[in-house]
């Protein structure tokens, strides 16, 4: 049988705003001597998306305020950094020496607001995350479908930590053209109790999947993944939990 | 090339204490004309690996307590069901109406304690998580290796919700014979920046890559993991975050 099949997508040059990330995704899918067919789902990780957009910031060109300068003292982060993930936050929700865990404007709780400053393509560049993570999906799959002619999904993947458990998974910031929330409420197992409260985060579940493929260090900044059966009109907001029904907020 | 490849497992029977978990999975296998390779990875729901190891209960054997009986006053549940949840359980996280957080006895943070009345083989049947699910994932593992005479990786899977997010995903509550935590700490980038904290959740993002061929529904059990690299002598104990470091404890 036909498995569900994730493919590295390789041979990426260093993204800026001078570049087409979907005529680069096509050329890498090309090299592995595929070509993108219906229901396909293309991740890509934020970094290549937020490069691509311009979302780099020269950590020279950045002032830290007295607040900013503050909490890096005590977290022992550069306050430059520290400056440019409070300007992209609503809240700080935990510090701790090394640690900054902040809720981003989109909605996000993650470590730094998403900024990051490894595989930025300098020493004293800062990445950040797209001002619209599903509108970004959304633009790179219309691209994607324009030049290949076919209807797929796009996801957005970052990785981000959780509470209780060690580790980073990646999940989906952004997504457009799958089914983010796979909601089985209201069907029946097989002795007829109802499956009350069981939604599937499937663009998460993809997104962390497609990370098996690409390796921090390896620079794997997309995969393809075929036979997910996951084709549906859902972006990534649906993913970020209402405040009013999140016990952890 | 040769993709990662994920492979539902069907046709297995209802689970009891008289089966062979093992023999039934190596059929299913070889009901999708594959042999075990080494190096694959075997995920398994955590509910058949409990039904093997007789973790069930049936619930009209349960008589609540006093405060099981008050707990599921407010959060409207069956008081038998919050019971069973209680003895698994060594402290409750959150409550609220039809929602019930707990620590598991293993340190599992997750709705329920894991006990689940769903898919369980019968109406007023729970199914328990198993009591030491890496000794359930290392003996399934000897199971299948010297049944197939190859070496592989097991990991046992459970869904379980996420602060902060919609839906749940799949992660490894047991594991045996892979890379669990994939440690990208003082690895440096393409611009020379080190990696700072960058550990990423090879064993939950396995389990959630699995879930994508699984469905609730549809009764696949298990499913076979094909090129993911991450052969290694971890175990799911080592997602459990240290108390000591966790900031959301």
């Amino acid at each position: 049988m036909t498995p569900l099949a994730i493919y590295p997508v390789r041979g990426l040059p260093e993204i800026d705003q001078s570049v087409s990330l979907a005529g680069l995704i096509l050329k890498g899918i090309r090299q592995l001597r595929l070509l993108l067919r219906p229901a396909d789902v293309v991740v890509v990780t934020q970094k290549i998306v937020s490069k691509a957009e311009g979302r780099v910031i020269d950590l020279n060109r950045v002032v830290a305020s007295r607040p900013a300068r503050e909490l890096a003292e005590r977290i022992r982060f550069d306050p430059r950094h520290v400056q440019v993930i409070l300007d992209e936050s609503v809240r700080v929700v935990r510090e701790a020496p090394h640690v900054l865990i902040t809720e981003t404007r989109h909605g996000f709780i993650c470590a730094n607001a998403g900024v990051d400053r490894s595989n930025s393509g300098g020493l004293d560049r800062l990445v950040l995350l797209p001002n619209d993570p599903d509108e970004s999906a959304a633009h790179l799959r219309d691209e994607l479908e324009g030049l290949s002619g076919v209807a797929i999904g796009v996801i957005i993947s970052d990785s981000f930590g959780r509470p209780w458990r060690e580790g980073q998974v990646n999940v989906a910031i952004g997504a457009a053209g799958v089914e983010s929330l796979r909601d089985y409420r209201g069907g029946a197992d097989a002795d007829g109790y109802r499956l009350e409260g069981t939604v599937l985060a499937v663009a998460d579940e993809l997104a962390s999947a497609a990370e098996l493929v690409m390796g921090k260090l390896e620079r794997v900044p997309a995969a393809l993944i075929r036979g997910a059966q996951v084709a549906g009109a859902g972006d990534a907001s649906a993913l970020r939990r209402d405040p009013a029904t999140d016990l952890f907020r």
